[in-house]
């Protein structure tokens, strides 16, 4: 593996993970999984491990792995007709569009599987790789993401604070599992994960905060309906200093992290 | 705990593991696991587990939980209008119809991410559960339960072997999962466990095609496009004598699952 965290980085330890299966829903995980994702999910985790412990052990490949598993079954789950019934994802027809709806399911319920088990390849008797697979299934599931996108689709958003509650479950949890799962795969201490904790609850809302202003058009549950675009702004300003403030606290070159916080901003430019 | 198990059993385990949430997502998984289940899987682990190692420890309650949670979250995917389009499930109406699809969709995932949850609060670093963690996910995911549900959608099927590997992976493979799961938590050896998981293929096999025979109008795949009626009811009394040659190779009381391979004949007189 090259020295710099980068897509082709990712994308390698992805195929190092992914199952020989010529199966349709193989096929579905597979399409989903290689269409020009980010990758800034698992390149903010290897980061975090690589700033915390100098390298990246295999325990962190396994978790990067894992979590963009997990992103990627999300994905293709919120695009199906009966949630946000998006026909595009990241430029090309979504899941369901070109598998059907049936596969697409199964191939998300797959994904978030063999996440799982990819995790249970790690060390297992590790006490911070357990702690950190337990967290990141946290951030997963019914108090995390999926209380982000049941927020999205199920309850009103009229506060500031409740529009903050949908970006944190629905953006922020699996960047939390990023930040943490790396530190603790690296053997960061108690209070550096906190630390790191709260710069990626902050990082998730800006995130989605930026993303909101970017695509003011969309129908689903918006910074924008709490509050006017240049507030927003302001907001994401504040939310950006506060990180770097944080970040500041830590003993470790952050470079990279805070470069991810930069280029954030920009997109809104 | 009492000492037989029986359905309140299993209730009180699931129970314990079932998390605290009002969410509308949290009360579609509530309503789906508590709905008149006849709890097969975990109750044939749980006896595994405890012919083979004389108790229920609480490994093997984690994973009976985690086994219910995974086959509850297939059977409301399966029940999709993308999918079989199930509007009734155990006399009940389907999760989609009692709570919207997209309601669904999360409470489906999010009962498979429990079930992770829960497979981590177990004896990590015990080798036998881990082992059996590794199984339970490998017979659930691409190449297991989700392969299942992918031929019986996506493939035809002509032959015996045909509507056998369908039946292996659409029902077996849970199966296996709780006689090979409570075997490895209860410290079977791999002769021991090989049985077990030999009887579980046969058991799973045999399951489905009592079902097919019951059901013999429904639209899916079915041993009885390949072979007739009284085919395959030699077919099962067959499978059941093979299995109950494999029990006596056994050294553990095995009555419990004895009576369930008995019952599961039953069911078609």
């Amino acid at each position: 593996m090259k020295n710099s965290i980068g897509i082709e980085i990712v994308d390698e330890i992805l195929r190092g993970y992914f199952p020989n299966s010529n199966d349709k829903v193989a096929q579905a995980m597979q399409y989903s999984l290689f269409s020009g994702g980010k990758r800034i999910r698992p390149m903010l985790l290897l980061a975090t491990a690589k700033a915390v412990g100098g390298k990246i052990n295999e325990n962190a490949k396994i978790m990067a792995a894992a979590l963009e598993f997990i992103h990627t079954y999300s994905l293709i789950h919120d695009d199906l007709p009966c949630m946000d019934n998006d026909d595009v994802r990241r430029g090309k027809r979504s899941c369901h569009m070109q598998f059907g709806e049936a596969a697409a399911v199964l191939a998300g319920d797959a994904l978030l599987n063999l996440a799982v088990e990819t995790l249970f390849k790690g060390s297992l008797s590790n006490k911070g790789y357990a702690k950190a697979c337990q967290f990141m299934l946290k951030m997963s599931g019914i108090n995390g993401m999926v209380r982000g996108q049941s927020l999205d689709l199920f309850t009103e958003t009229k506060t500031v604070e409740e529009a903050n509650d949908v970006a944190l479950h629905k953006t922020g949890d699996l960047i939390r599992a990023a930040l943490v799962c790396g530190a603790l795969c690296a053997g960061a201490n108690d209070e550096e994960t906190e630390i790191l904790d709260q710069v990626a609850i902050k990082l998730g809302i800006c995130y989605q905060a930026v993303d909101d202003m970017l695509d003011s058009n969309k129908c689903e549950k918006s910074f924008l309906d709490v509050m006017s675009e240049r507030a927003l702004k302001d907001y994401t300003l504040k939310l950006t200093d506060e990180i770097k403030a944080l970040i500041a606290k830590l003993p470790y070159d952050m470079t990279f992290i805070e470069n991810i916080v930069e280029q954030n901003l920009i997109r809104t430019k």
